[in-house]
């Protein structure tokens, strides 16, 4: 079974309870997350060998991040340790009309003052099988954006499989460069991509259409280009996410390889207990199908699917979720019987 | 900017958490909050400079109350001192078929006990452009239905707006008085008025008419008969709830300025997080989309019903919501996105 | 009023909060239950004068229990004392697609372990009109299905209705015996009978049918077949659950008392707070029911369905509600209004 | 073994938790005592059949009091229902050099409110053997001081031992009169007074002596007080509480019967869990000791004094603590030993 | 009455509960709290007028704080807003042997990267008797401290008196300046300086002296150098802190006026609640005992000690402690009572 | 540096908070524990490699303990899955005078139906240079007593040091041997053993002397007679205890090496956070000083001391303290000042 690698920023989250309001809070809950962490999570929970590289601070709280990370099977000894501190982000999490909001307090983060150099990418990949990142890593810092390609040169150099989730967030990316600057150049060695309309076109600094989501029917020419963009592209696909509202989600997904467009049916999330990561839940089910079989795409999409679906049941970043109960979901059982 | 003055009573909120029966909690979460109070945390939120006007008692859990006040930016200089105790609600939030339960134990409070002819009402209202009060006050004692007439006869010497809530509740008005014995006296000041029919029947001393809120049809006729009873009225409104479950409300509302019907759309609210002062909510909307702009009546009422809907996924009585919140809302995005 | 005995064993609950993981959880919510208590509290709280019997050990976690049953004025006087350890099971909470996990840690217990002979159950039941069970008890160990035998032939001697709900638990009958070895012999004292195909099929040995719940087709045949087994049988009920997912149910019921078939209105049940001993809800509606009025069938079916309707909004095991609140949802309504 | 009466209120008591002043508290640890109920549950743990009488309000915050009777094996099958609202006291736990703080919210409670002749004294004490009360039911209304002496008139007519607790409380006696007009009638019939100098002047009506508590050397001389003023007083103890710091107290006690002083060496109390209640875990001591041999007044007192210690440690009002766990103490082993 | 103005930083801190290690929590407790603002809330507890003066992020979190100013009662009319981030501390509370750890996570907040001249000191100082800072915030960044400059040579042209508390953090003073190089300057304008020979050495470049804090005899020899240092100095004081343990302090206080030594007599302190900030308790007594009459300089140290031992009492960074209680200390009470 | 090998049982440890008693807990906090396995985690906090061996239930609740080695860094590779359950202890914490209560409820867990045979004991043992086992795994059945048999042998014939912790519970051996029948043949394998008297003497089949635990005096004597029973013996040591109250602990502690008696003073150790594993913490302290220099027995022994009294102020069963926390402790700072 393949080793995969995921290189990001973990962070601290610190979460009201309860949906309350910043402040009302006189707790958060402190747990810890990051998009391509998240995504290791996933596949560790899979029993995927997995590690995770970032950059922690040497201090209490980054070790509480290692812990994490341990705790989950994530392999950490290639982590490496400086830097002021460890990223924050604050999540009040909203209900039915009210949405969700984040605040990140990300800047100066140990991952985003990374030095480029520090990392000998040749030994950390040397056994590994696939590489992935995604479109967050490059939106903290210059020098974080740097150490993607850096590391992407090593994994494409490897004959490594490289996935990349597009992941824009319109609240990072405040160090003077915009996406279109700096992703096309490390998105083109991809073999496998996630992203949807909105997300691609901000990175690729096309004008941005419509946000509503609803964006299927523009999706080939999406994919069109991206392979154009990626010469080793294989695999993209998108999540596609029906916001009824904060509690209620549909969710369904696109694959393309190339030559087929695959759909899996849309699922119906409610009540939502945690979304954040429900996207990287979607990535981490994918790679799994990918890595498994990467003959069988619609069995891929449909575990990406399933994984994102019942990732909105779990509390935290992580998709705490069995194979098992992708397997019970993907058999058409959405009952949510008790076992006993 | 208007100052705008509200005068009710504050109480301790004693209430079980998660869904759990009186009998099985072993804690209550303590909050503060009171209908005529809710409007002024709501307005406070909103930017408008606002006043709140009531008797505490004399102690540490007072000082709470008071302490909650300056929190949300409510001014306090003319809260008067004295009585026993602050009045308490106990809440047992219910889900699904199971209602909400609210214990009042509100008798012989500092509020209930005012003695007339302590509050200087020239002085308090000398910069006010607005007095709201409402149909709770009057329910709790003699003394204190007393007040609001000496006020309210203040506020209308000097020009003030006066805006009513009929905010009927069966489970108060014990001292010895019904509703029609007091209230129509006190309404026939107003310049807006919020209420459906059957509060309004129960206020102004008809049968009770039939208890299921489905009222459009009838209200016209109310509207009307408030006309006559008020001569200065100007506004009359009235939410709409159509109650699915207690997590499941549907949310519209209905404004007649004398000439027009208004109506806004109804909205889903699932789930319910708190519904406790989602009229307040709506009041606090209506008060600010009329100080506002108090020609646009469409939006001060779309505005009402959107503060309302946003509320129900609030914990606590206030309405901590922004106006950024509420226009999001009214722009037509009720999906409930994660702002990141 | 008539005093009812029921039997089983009462297990510490250890219960993740708010949707969280075993893995998450750093607390167990610590509460009471089992199939046949959860029936006898339901009674209490309709004012039924109620007794539970089982075996505890002799400790300060058997001593919790005891004030469990006190608490909840259940009478305890012929609990019996001995064994190692009260049974746990664990129970993490399932949402939407994700369903809820039991975890039987009951081997073991001073319940399962009960010497036969050790209660006197001339004495118990002297004073009783009902006794219940259910297949849960014969499921713990030989010696608790045994005793089970000891209970029913006294109680069918004293002339005493006993009611059987047949509550089939996969994860049970570890000891050597399946449910068809052990089961006929013990229902065939039932005067009512509560249980769905399924269920049954494993019970009495038959094959397993489509497990999908939807067998209201297929019920009169199997009531027929209760009916041969059972000479004494009066009553068959079961409840019909739809389970749209973990957070959302529907419920109906039916009932044959071996001439006509009674059909109760299925409800929307969402969200789910606790779903855990709904059935056993059902089973004290029912029991309540035709204590009240034997003659009237449809209401005692109607109560049945209202009560594990309204079960489903209780955290814990047991159906902290009351007769009026079943009677207004009986009536209509289910709005969940707040009651002020 | 005899069955003991106790009489007076039982209260909601709101504590902040982890000594949090009351601005701090979002929530308040909710439970029940009152000073002669607390004493009832001491009884209770140490195996003696015991029943509460008081006034409950006919809500569902009064069947909360009602349950923790019956959890606590307390009788209440007298206790009467009606008036306003259960009692409530708020408590803020102090440390170290900040005391602990008390604020009653009781007057128009249930049992302040209570109508004389509506319990039926004679048939309560029928079979009673014991009848306790202390000076606090007095202090808050004329007619819970009225039923006191209707219920000690016929206790004493019954032959009853009758125990007093002087329990001066400098909050109380709100409601136009001093305990010296009311406490000196009431107290004549007292076989058993617990109670310090301090309390004693205050409850007699003389001047209030020097309030540090290291009154020992005048105790003799109240004693003979208390002896001329009952005809049939027995014994008559004092606590000795010599505070060092609300976190830390020593604990000591005398006793009299009229001709031999008998001390209990005093111990150390550290740290203060809770000692709230240790005063009445103190008289239950006592009551128990006395009731299970009269003879042994040296060995009642030590019980008294040890249950007084071990209350310290117990959150709540309530001493719940074993025979067994007294013993231990008394027998020398303070040292906390883990039992494993 | 006086209004003061303290100028600093106030943080968000988020602290483990119940003395867990940073590796053991799941959730944090927010609250918000900074020297100087510390100093504030003292003060406005005591019952006078002060402002806190700070720079916040425009963002939720700062709007958390500025909620927290209010609910105490510290005005923030003249808070200044931008900036990235609110500054945070991490505190994990220790317990006898073990110390609590504070890790500061405050680079880069707003008050960090204040802009020199966003502040009108004019007309904030306008109306203001006292201005108070502490070596905290010049320890942050070299715009903090060169807006304390420009504050203080204000303060000092409007006659202001000036009050500084040395407050060294070895874990700041990381952007490239040691105190010697920043503190004399400052300083030279106080009229009122709190602080022990170790901080002092530390801010004025003298070699450190001996650690343990056993350093009263050295201290006349300190007084004299700041007396020199300081043109205006009036008043120096310093807390005599001796630490048994994390859970048991002993403080005491000397006070130098350029001519007399006064000593407060050294109290105990245990268990302590929580020590962060009881040297801003110090300091906020010290002020309010000076403002009050400060020719009483017995009485003012008197205050401050009390005040510091009342702090280790009370959770958080602020002293929630009321003249009352201070005064019940100096009065010779510290058995810690209950009040009732 | 060498790999340690620790063998035993890890249970879920379900403890009431806030010293509440077991009838007073709505929640029981959820950790994980056990002697062998927390000298494990004391000894991955000092950076050493160690390994945990048991045996596991395969169901989620033995994932949850395995998730918490890996979380502490504890290698897991060679876990065994099977059996029935996850052993549990619960845990009562006493204050003052109220000692802490024990509730065992580990019969039939996996670990003690462990089937011998089922460890590759040489695989396991390959690569280790220490193994450690306790008198609990002989203590709970047959199978795990002949068990550690094995495992001993192996050891010893690899040449392994082995340490052996006394322990004895006397709510354990429940399985009809008595210690002195088992103990004698493990313990004779030893290289380093911890006990005290008491234990020792239950161990090897004396009379039990007094169990007051001051047995410095007779140690020699122990000492000698274990030398003599253990060939290989080269380090005996003993944990003095004196127990003031169960808040209040004095800690010291014995070494002897055949030649020499070395002592460590006594340290203060109040208040005590939570003393379960305090033992542990010992012994992972000794283990830590003889792996890092066998030579200095003195150092060795201090260190153990510093442990085992550090861990009194920490949360759960392991000693969550760094070398840096232990040297300052053993540099005689005990003043737990706070770190900024």
């Amino acid at each position: 079974m393949s080793k995969i690698v995921t290189f990001g920023e973990i962070m601290l989250r610190l979460s009201t309870e309860r949906h309350l309001r910043f402040s009302q809070a006189k707790t958060f809950a402190a747990s810890y997350g990051g998009g391509e962490f998240n995504v290791a999570v996933s596949l560790a929970n899979y029993g995927i060998p997995v590690e995770f590289v970032t950059r922690l601070p040497d201090n209490e709280i980054g070790a509480c991040a290692l812990k994490e990370m341990r705790k989950f099977n994530v392999e950490s000894k290639n982590v490496i340790y400086g830097g002021e501190r460890l990223g924050i982000y604050y999540l009040e999490t909203g209900a039915g009309t009210r949405g969700s909001n984040v605040i990140y307090d990300r800047a100066h983060s140990s991952m985003s003052t990374i030095q480029n150099g520090s990392i000998d990418w040749e030994a950390v990949l040397k056994d590994a099988t696939w590489f992935h990142w995604s479109g967050i890593t490059p939106a903290i810092s210059q020098s974080a954006a740097d150490e993607c390609l850096i590391a992407l040169k090593v994994a494409h150099k490897l004959g490594i499989t490289i996935s990349s989730d597009l992941n824009y967030r319109s609240k990072l990316w405040q160090y003077g460069k915009t996406p279109d600057q700096i992703m096309p150049e490390l998105l083109k060695y991809s073999n496998v991509i996630l992203g949807d309309i909105d997300t691609a076109f901000f990175m690729l600094g096309k004008d941005k259409v419509n946000p509503n989501y609803q964006n299927e029917k523009s999706l080939p020419a999406l994919y069109d280009q991206l392979f154009k963009l990626c010469p080793n592209l294989k695999t993209v696909a998108t999540t596609l996410r029906y916001s009824v509202s904060a509690s209620h989600q549909r969710i369904g997904g696109i694959l393309y390889d190339g030559k087929t467009i695959f759909n899996a049916d849309v699922k119906e999330v409610t009540p939502v207990v945690d979304r954040v990561g429900s996207g990287d839940a979607f990535m981490g089910g994918l790679i799994y199908g990918l890595v498994n079989d990467d003959t069988d795409k619609q069995k891929a999409l449909n575990i990406a699917v399933a994984a994102c679906c019942l990732k909105h049941t779990i509390s935290g970043d992580y998709n705490l979720i069995t194979l098992n109960e992708i397997e019970k979901l993907l058999s058409g059982d959405a009952s949510g019987k008790v076992s006993r």
